[in-house]
This record gives C-alpha cells, structure tokens and sequence, in this order.
C-alpha cells in the first residue's frame, strides 16, 4: 500500500459557525472529517450533512473535528452567496464549522475541491491525528462504515513529529500549539 | 359541516417549469394539490414536495393538478430571487409548476399566503373540481391518507354551476373558459 | 376492459382476532382489503402488513374491511400451526381479523390461495361494495397509490342488486342481511 | 472505571449455520458481535438482525465474529423449535452461525440469557480480544456508534495472557488454541 498522502492545507473564502479561521494544520492531533457539499445538492442534504452531524453526536470534540466545505461549483448565484450559506446553515441546523471554499474564477472549481482532485459532493474526506489523508469518497457511504473508519483512525496514537517537514512548524495538537522549530537545534 | 369556501385566486410573481401562467380559476374542473414550500425549508424538502411528486406519478393530469408556491416569508435575500427558485427546481427534478407567490413588501408573508392564513411551510392544500377550499394541512399529511383525499374528490362529479355566484359568471375549466351566462345581464 | 370478476368466497379453517367466522358474503356494501402473508415473509413483515394496518387506521371500519389471510405454501411445520399465528399475531400487534388458509395437502398451496390464483406473498386484494374483484397485486405497492385506489372503490356506490346472479340471494350488505330472493317472482 | 469482567462462556443447545459447535472460548483473538434475538420479536427483525449483517459486511472475518443467540424466552411453542428457527434463518438470508439458548424448563429464561443478565431482545453484546465483556446494550443501537466501539475494540491488540486466570490455560485465538502453561505449576 502506498504512503498516505499529506492532505493540502484548504484555502477558504470565509467560515461559518466558528469565532475564527479554521487551518487544516491547527487540527493536527485530531482526526478529520470534512464534508464537501453543497447547499442544493440533493445527497448532501439527505445523506451527506446528517451523517457528518450524527459523527459530531457520536465522536468527542477531543478526537475528532468534524468540518463542512461548501464547494460551490454550480448555480454559483443561487448558493455562491455568504448570506444563501448562512441562511442553509440556519434552516438546517448545521452544528459544526462550515468553510465556502475559495472560488477560482478562471477555472470554475473552487480552490480546495480543485486541489484534493474532488469528483463532485457529497465528498466525504478523512484526515489522520498527523495530518495525512485516508479516506476520500464521493457519494454514499454507509453510517457503520464511516464510524468504524474514524474511530480506527482515532485509536491510532498520533505519530512523532517530523521536523523535515515545513508544515511542522507551526504544529498543533490536542495540547495546544508548539513553539516553532526553526530556530531550535536538534539532535 | 360548514360548506367548504371558495379558494381565493393566488397572486404570483413568476411561473417556473410552465409556459403560461397558471390561473387558478383555468384548473376548474380538476382537482387541485397545492404545496407551498421554501426551497431552505427541510421539512419541504425531505417530505412536502416529494410527496406532491409522488401525487403527480399516481394520479391522471386531467385529474388532478398538482402546483407548488414558493411561499417566501424568511432568508428573502437567500431565496427570494428567481435564480435561487430556478437552481434549486432544477437540482430537485421538481417536474410540475411552481409559482413564485407574490412579496409584500409591507406585511412580511408573500400575498397569497396571506391571503390563505398559512401558518408556515410546507403547507398542503386541496381544492375541488368546483374551486372550493377542501383540505388545509400545516405540516406532515401521510401518504395514504392525502392518496385516499385525492381520489374522493376526484371521484366528485363537478356541480352544476351556480348562477348566484358572481365567480360561476368566469367560470374555466380545463377546456377553457366559458361564457356562461347569455340569459343573464351583467355588470 | 373486461367487467370484473365476483370475488370466490375464501376456505378459512379457523379465524383469529374476531369473534366469529367472516365470509366474504358478508362483507358485502363494504370495500374489502385482503392481505395474504406468510409470518416468515420478510417482505409480508417489513411492507405487505404495516400497510394494512396504516389502511385500517385511514378509513373507517364502515366503509372498509382489513382481512388478513394467512396463506402458508412453504414451511408449514414452522408457521403452519394456529399457535405461531397466534404468537406472531401478538407480537406484531396485528389489529385486524385473520383467517387461516385451508390446506389443501395433495396440492401444495392452500385452497384460498389457489382459487385466487395468488403468485405468492405478500399479495393485495381489493374486492368492491358488490363482491368484485378490483385489484390483485403481488408485491409492493405504494401507500398513496393504494390509499387511492381504496378511496376510489368507497366513493363507488353500491350497485342496485342484481337478482339474475344467484349470490345475490345472500346478498349481505352494511345495513345487514337481506331476505333471500328465491321465492320472489320478478318482471 | 471498573475492570471489565469476562464474559461467560454460552451455553446453547444446538449451533445453525455452522458445521460446529462454537465456543466463545474459541473466538478468542477476535472481537465478537452477539445478537440476542427471538424469531417473533419486531425490533429483532427490523433492528437488531439487519444491523448484525451490516456488520458482518463491513467487518472482516478475522477481526470480527458474529453471532446470533436465539434466546427463546416467551411463545415457545411458536419459535422454540428447531423447526422454526431453520425456517426463519432461511427465509431472512442470516449469513451467520446462530446457536438456539439453552432452555431451562424452570427458570423461564434459557441459560445463556440468564447468565447474561440480559433485560430481552434484541440484546447487542460485544466481547473483546481477549474474551472480556465490553458492551451490552437492550434495544436500539444505531450504526455509526456500533461501528465505531467495534472498530476500537478491533484496534486493541489482544493483552498478554493472565495466567492468574484459568481460563486463559485454554486460551484459544484465530491461529488456534494453544497449550499455553507448561513451566507454571498450578493447584
């Protein structure tokens, strides 16, 4: 099996349902899950959003963060608005932060879903507790399914820091934030 | 029993998923199921239209119409344009007109939800082959039970028109409308 | 289209939430909803019985009878017995009469099952206010759409009584039984 | 929190879909999923069975066992047969061995049921690894919780052998069952 990837910090327009920006990186520690969806797409409203709401009832805030990406890359008029968002986000009683991905104008796209290579939404996304990509699936997955896979991925303890890697530097987990490592000599 | 009230004539802004706009006085003669939605209303959307749907599948065209108002009365700016409707049937598959029900500005609930006392959406309305008001439900209707509704007054024969009532004088129905009354002198 | 059928009498060898035997003689002036089932047919459990029992609460008793039949082809020795049907009957709160389909050893399918040319279970049988066979349906059907088709038999009037057929001398229908016509010279 | 007690071996008088007798003792190594249910019981039937297979579909073989406990406890005339049992793991495709409770004839409840403190059925039981007792839940469980606590039981590597415990001098895992105590004198 091949390494699992690093999964791309998300570049987002601007988030919902939280007090500040939501780095990718700042949830280093925990395991992820993000749900891209849109507002009128049909799967994500029946399947995609309360799967992802009854993740957040099952797992603790502690092992899993649980984050929706609004991929907007159709009827950008009809949902591409914050106040559309905000207003889907209300009606729908969405507890967990929501980011509105980056939209790209010239390549239609938006930044984040261009970037992790999405195939449309609902899209369902897990990251590990090291920031690494493990599952990616577009369309239905079932409750069991999704449960056994984060909570195998919860279990796993996060691995030691690797300092060659830049991201590192500005490293969080569980126990707050480390002073970057630049500076420091190691070994 | 009190005798079932003439339904008022809706007040729309824009017909969708129609070539011409759709009197409700031109469906006399035919059963009519209205369902007022608003496309951010979960309730609607897991349960009102797709239950107006199924209606329009098991159910004969010359026998019962099936129409849905888009009754804005909340997130005007997020559901209130044209374009929000047109993505939103579109993405729904809502295969049977729609009618954007007309704002007002100065009261808050659109004109032809008011004009009806509804107390939110979904709401489910029958009205006879004869246009009187038969049925009025806020909320969840199950499915045999408004199938069973349907089809008792589709098995109505219409009345014979009634001259003392200025309405019978434009009667319509689903051939057209009628001049009715040569014999009796008018206006 | 071919003028229905009179619906054949059913051989019941022992009935079970009612007080007495129910022929369908005497269910006349009412519509008839017959539910064939087996208690080890999943499809019976999970759809063909829960939709009886939802008819039964939608319509009232004088317009329509809910009749179960319990029609076993296959695994008698396990659900043959009169002590399973009443222990199944219990456990899953069936409401209405049920009649056990007469064996018919030499020939496999019970004897009702056979005179109705039933495919198999759960089945769904409409009789009308006259005794005629309406529907005959194997299989899942849409509540909405039965819901419909029943209310459409209760909007039905009863037919004037036809004196040419001979059950109409046991004609029974909601007001009671009438007194045999035999001896009553016509024309 | 207290130490998990060890669950106690069942005691079953005869095994379904398997070639052989089943032995709790001989799960050891893997986590096992046992579903107590009676052939009769709605909940089972709707609930507890299709879940288990659920869980047997998402679970690989040597991580996860199965089983289904038919703890006959009431009609036992209807579904305490051999007969029936058979009939019904037929009719509702259960893929996997199910053993039937040992009746006590006294006591009311089968043995395995009793020594189980279990409240009815269906009743969710999870054993882990190292045959330790971990979850008993009556009633309804939903997916994404039991899919996540097996997932985690799943990621437990199995303890090391307790000798101070008896049973572990039989311990059996999925390589087979090991004569594990030769240079420990006991007694």
């Amino acid at each position: 099996m091949m390494e699992p990837q690093r999964a791309p910090e998300w570049r987002i327009e601007r988030w919902f349902n939280t007090e500040k920006p939501l780095a990718l990186a700042a949830l280093r520690g925990r395991v992820v899950l993000a749900v891209a969806f849109q507002m009128l797409c049909p799967g994500c409203v029946s399947h995609g959003l309360p799967q992802a709401i009854r993740a957040r009832q099952v797992f603790p805030e502690c092992d899993l963060a649980v984050v929706g990406l609004h991929t907007v890359f159709e009827h950008h008029e009809a949902q591409g608005t914050p106040a559309a968002l905000v207003a889907f986000l209300h009606e729908y009683r969405i507890p967990f932060p929501v980011g509105l991905d980056m939209p790209d104008p010239e390549r239609g796209l938006p930044q984040t879903m261009r970037a992790y290579g999405m195939q449309g939404t609902p899209t369902t996304l897990l990251i590990d507790r090291d920031g690494r990509f493990r599952l990616h699936k577009f369309g239905h997955l079932d409750d069991m399914h999704l449960g056994a896979v984060i909570a195998t991925l919860v279990a796993e303890t996060a691995r030691a820091p690797d300092f060659s890697d830049p991201a590192a530097q500005t490293r969080c987990d569980s126990d707050g934030c480390r002073i970057e490592t630049g500076a420091i000599p190691r070994g």
